[in-house]
Parts: structure tokens; sequence; C-alpha cells
């Protein structure tokens, strides 16, 4: 089903949300710090989180607020704090952040979600947050896409949003989102409940959609695994990393049920706005100068798959040869060599857009190291592996490690 | 039991050993590129090689060798060139360069091993590499310690070698050593006999001393396990690993059997020999400017330390704040987070140096990031992890992240 998303939409596009991106004055920087998400009516929420045996603070109340199945009317983030590894006094600063704000928009404790996203160690200034929560009441506006997606921004350049609008039946819905991404990215969250594995990013989505909590789960759970859950930055996961859908129905379609043709329609959608934010991410990853898509295939199942993509979007000699469009592809193959994954050097095929590099585990017939640099040299290149003739395959997004990585990195405080 | 090493020695330090460091021109930069060792007894030998799928040319010549398990004579090193992913013909050129090599020195060519370490999948230039043969035939000599150390240096700034002469019962027994090492350096390397692991390093181990061949394996099997087999530069590991001990017997000693308190006594000076190149590896590694000692403690066993330690030394992060001197432990207990072992957040301690920096899953009481900082500015420090009461520990030697690193791979061929 195609799409028509609109890179100027957000999580104010669809009916009933406001929002606001205010400075708190938590950044030394002056820049916004702090954004608020709120929903006329109550929504029905579904969430997937870091799987960090750190898990921040505002992590562990959203697992709380979500594990009690009830609707909720709004989220407040922060950037600047990650108010991770604060222990007791961390978990009451996020209970209390989410209370401040509950009281300010007339609505329950827990009724209200939580993000922070900055220093980790480091306690929230309550003092600050209660300021920022009581500018961002004051500004809250159905035009805020832009302000609320700048204020959850760290390291980004840009801010990242998205809408799209579609029918359901007869109803038209729409869904709207922002994230923030650029460092400590690997994420592999999974939904609340589950077993967690990981991810630093956070993401945001809303919709009029009127959806019963468990078809809202299953559109996040299909979203996340081909969109966030298929990205490496710098193949770090932090403590912190979010992503949120919060549905409020006031499009009045007819409740979607699990498992039906509509929970599959609106999953799609939810996919679409994902895949977008989430290969934006990568584009603006900590001194990223280039996207490369890794398809890796010919493994015995799509484990073997991604557990190669990953050696290889992990690899510094990989990423570094990408950086300096230094034809290179040696590393690519070593690094497929030690990911653990079994597979017959002799079957190895490696292909840059297109161009032949690597047959049956040797140079390419004809393969030259400059027709090859060009394309190490684009923007954006693809990156195809494959190791055999079974049936797994993955595709990963990732980027190069370039000098401004170490640059900001060195020194994340200044 | 205290060993005096010797900077000064090297693989000609034990009698019997030869060795010759040529400029065969398969580098570019004109520096040397070939090194030999001849032995001039039959030695009995030992070896451990990448785990990697893609096992360069001489990694499986070096393998088929070895488990012929009779003595051998000599060994030949090019870099510049790895011969790794050069399919039939590599092996071809691998097997000519021993018989070639075998020849000149008057011994059969299952007498001689052969290693290569350079750029992959490019053929051996075997006009240039018989070149450096006759020239390295020419110039053995008991008195090239550091000549053959420095020929098979490639991003290496300085060579590293060492020997050691101690007592076995009432004869003086030497071992002699040269390594290489810089990049893709994350050995975790195996006896050729069992399921191979990984690490691109070089290590050549010469004695005197007289041992049966399972004797020698248990040696070095020690040797490694707690050198080679602990550090990380930069988490990506070669085509290439090898590690060989010859030993000629030219001492004199009772031939040392396996499992007595002899192969005990040379195995702890195998050891001490293979712990002071390892180091020096990763003090030489590419672009590092900071030496860290990682200790875990406290996991259920020792493999969940070594997985924590490995999480940390892989991590970017990490790697850059320890490069920046930025005070940023959150990374440490982050990239602990995510390593997928098991451990309760609140039991975590961490110290730089001594210096508490968390306890129990919190900042340190009284700790500063300045005095953190201070340690961080130090070209050597220790990291210690503390995840609980379990009896698992482990320690690994890594190091940062640095623009250097960055800038010789961004453009390795040049």
């Amino acid at each position: 089903m195609e799409f028509h998303l609109s890179p100027n939409g957000g999580v104010c596009s669809p009916r009933g949300f406001r929002a606001a991106g205010v400075t708190a004055g938590l950044k030394p920087s002056g820049q916004p710090d702090l954004a608020m998400l709120f929903s006329e009516a109550p929504a029905q929420v579904a969430g997937a989180f870091t799987s960090n045996l750190f898990a921040a603070a505002p992590v562990e109340w959203d697992r709380r607020v979500i594990r009690k199945e009830r609707p909720v009317r709004g989220v407040v983030v922060n950037s600047g704090v990650a108010n991770a590894c604060t222990g007791a006094r961390g978990a009451e600063d996020a209970r209390a952040m989410a209370a401040y704000a509950a009281q300010r928009l007339g609505v329950e404790t827990d009724e209200v979600l939580v993000s922070s996203t900055g220093v980790i160690g480091e306690f929230l200034p309550m003092e600050t947050i209660r300021h920022g929560i009581d500018l961002a009441v004051e500004a809250l506006s159905p035009e805020a896409n832009q302000a609320a997606a700048r204020a959850i921004m760290t390291t980004d350049t840009v801010e990242k949003r998205v809408s799209v609008t579609f029918s359901l039946g007869e109803t038209p819905v729409t869904i709207g989102a922002m994230t923030k991404g650029a460092g400590m990215i690997a994420p592999q969250m999974t939904l609340c409940q589950s077993r967690p594995r990981q991810a630093t990013m956070l993401a945001y989505f809303t919709t009029d959609a009127a959806l019963e909590r468990e078809a809202l789960q299953q559109a996040l759970d299909q979203a996340l695994g081909r969109s966030f859950n298929r990205i490496v930055v710098d193949g770090d996961t932090s403590t912190n990393d979010t992503m949120l859908v919060l549905a409020n129905g006031m499009a009045g379609n007819p409740v979607i049920r699990p498992d039906t043709p509509e929970v599959k329609i609106f999953a799609e959608a939810l996919e679409a706005c994902a895949v977008f934010l989430a290969k934006a991410m990568v584009m603006d990853g900590e001194g990223v100068t280039k996207f490369v898509e890794l398809q890796v295939s010919g493994t015995l199942d799509d484990l073997g798959a991604r557990q190669i993509a990953e050696s290889i979007a992990r690899s510094p000699l990989c990423k570094t040869a990408w950086y300096g469009a230094d034809p290179n592809w040696g590393r690519i193959l070593c690094a497929a060599g030690y990911s653990h994954v079994p597979f017959k050097p002799t079957q190895v095929d490696l292909d840059f857009d297109g161009l032949p590099v690597v047959r049956s585990g040797l140079a390419a017939p004809g393969s030259s190291p400059e027709r090859l640099a060009e394309v190490l040299r684009k923007r954006s290149f693809q990156v195809s592996l494959s190791v055999g003739s079974g049936p797994g395959r993955f595709v990963l997004w990732t980027c190069d490690l370039s000098h401004d990585y170490v640059k900001i990195n060195a020194d994340y405080h200044t």
C-alpha cells in the first residue's frame, strides 16, 4: 500500500493533540529542552523500551503506567539530563515530573508518561523541570509540530518529524510522529511486557484512529521491528530508549480490533512513518557523512543474516573505510567472517550499488578499486552480501565513522 | 616466579636461531617487509590461529604443517599483502612461498611456515616474494632481533620484541619473541586443532628449551589465554592472526613432558613474554593515546566477566570518552548494561585507579568529575567494575579511540 508522508507534519497532525517545546534551562546552550504532548481525549497507549539493565527512571515509570492498561493523556520529555543511574531519588523525580505535569494539566498522575535524555548519572534539577512544565502548559498548541520535535534533540542537527493521512474504510485517519537520535543508536526495543533487548532514541507517535490496546501493540511491534530495530549508528545502546504510540480515537472510525485487515493497514502506515524517521535518524547520526544500507542474505535464518549485518555495522574498520571512500572490501568479508555465523567463504558474493565486488569469495572478475571508490564517494549506497543459498535475509541501515564522531564524543560535556 | 625480561632480546636470543628482516619491495613506503626465521636444529612447533571464516592462505598452510606433528626449520613472514580471500591461487602462492624458502634453506617444504599481513583480497607478487627470500637467506644472522621485528610491522610505530633466560633444573634456557599488531586487534586465538575463535596480530616465539610437542602446546595455550586473548584495540578481528612457538632443544635440558613442574615453569616464562608483548601491542595500537586495564568481577562466571569487559572495550562511546578524558562514567555502566550478562544494577561499583566513582549503581558519595578527569588524563589507568558477589572475574587490556585511528583507517591504502 502507498502512503504519502508529509515531512512537515508531526505529533499535532492528528485530531485532538496539542504539543509544546520550550526552554526550561536544562541545557547550557540555552536551546529548547522540554517538550510536552497532550491529548484532548483519553488515548490508548503502547510502548517499547530499552533493554539496558540500567533502564532509566522515566523508562521504569512509563512501563508501570503502560502495564496498568489504562488510557493516558500526556507525555513530558526533557533533554539535557537522562535521569539514568539515579536510583530511588531518580524514580521519585520521574514520578514527581509526571505528577506536576498531571496537576497542571488537570489529569491523573498515572495518565502522564515521561522521558529524559542527556547525561547519565545526574539528578534532574526539579525546579527547572517544574518551570519548564509551567511554560509548556502555557505554550500547548496544535501548531507545535516543529517546536516539540526541536525540544527533544540532543546532538541531533535537524528535527525529525512526519505525518501521514489515509483511509480506514470510510474514515480518514492521521498518524503523526517525532523522534530524536544521533548517538548511542543501535535500537532493538521490545514491548514493555516482553523480555527486553536493547537501543538511545526517543520516538513518539500520535494518531486519531481508534484502536483496541492490543491492536495498537500489534501495530507498534510490526513498525518497530522493521524500522528502529534495524538501525545502527555507533552500536552503542542507551538506558533511555523509548517508543510510544498514543491513539485517541477522535477520527471516529470503528474501533480497530487485533488481527484484522484494518490493523494491518494501520500497522503499515505506522511502519512507513517509523521507517522514514529511522532512516532520518541514521542520516543525522553523530558525525555521519555516509548512509549505508546493508543487505545480507543466504544464511540459514534471518537471525544469522542480522548477526552478520550487525557485525559489519559495528566494525570500526568498515565504518572508517566508508568514511574515507577506501575500496577496502576485505574489511567487510572480515567482519562477516568473525560474526560467529556459519557460512562457506567460497559462496560469498558482495556488491556495492549493484557493482560486483566479490564473487565466490574472490575479487570479482574485472572489478576495479577505482569504480568501487566512486560508489563509496556517494552520500548513500547499498552493500549487498550473499553468503550462501539459505533463505535467511536481513536489511540494516547504518553509517560511517568520521572525525566528527570522535570530536563530538571525546568531549560530550562541552 | 619472577622473570627478568629483556626488551633488547628477540627471536635470535635462544641458541641456534637466526633471523633476517629485509626490503623485498612489497610496501610502497620502501620499509622492510619480509622477515625470515631459521633454526639450526629441527624444532618442535605449536601454533594458534585466527578463527575468522576467511582464514588467510598462509594460516591454512601453517595449520596443515602443524597437523603433521613433525619438527620444522623456518618461518617466512611478509607484510604489505595479507594473501587473504585469494582462493586456490592464494593457497598455491602460500605453498610456493614455503617451497622456495625451503629450497634456498636446504630443508623440506613442509618444514617451513609462512605468514602474511597487509591488505586483504590482493594476490602476493611472487617475484617480489622470491626476491625477498633470496635477500633474507643471505642476511640470516643471530643478530637480527631488531631487523626481523621491524620487517613484520604494518601500522605499528615501534618494533615489539623481548627475551628471557631462566633455569630448568640445572639448565639455563632462553625464550625470545617478536610481535606486530596495531589494527584489527581483538585476538581470541586457539590451538589449530581446537574449535577456533578469533584475532590481526602475528607473534613468533623461539626457545632453545627441549619440550615434547604436547608440552609445548600446553605452554602456548596458557600463555595465549592470559595475554593476546585478553586484549582489544578496535574490536575488529583479522583473517591472518598467527602465534607460533618453535622449540629447538639446543639448551640440552631433559626433554620437558606434559603436565610436569618443568612445563609449568616454562609456561610461566612464555606467559611473561606474551603478556609483555600483548600490552606493548595495545600501547602501540592504531592512534592509541591511552592504555586501559579493565577489571570486571562479581559475575556468575569468568565468561560473563569477559563478556562485560569486551562490551566496554568495544564501545565507541567509552573509548572516545577516554580519549577526551571526559568523566562520563555512565557510558561504562551503559555498555555493561547491554552486554546481555545478568547482574543487579544496584550492586554495581566502579573505580578508576582506586578512585570510587560508582557505589551500588549510583555516583559514589563525594565523587567529583574533576578528580575522575585527572585520572583520565593519565597515559594509563585501571577501570574496575564489580557487578555483584559472584566468583567470575576477567582482566582485559584495551585503549581509547582517537582522531588518529580514524585518520589511519579512513585511508589505509595511502
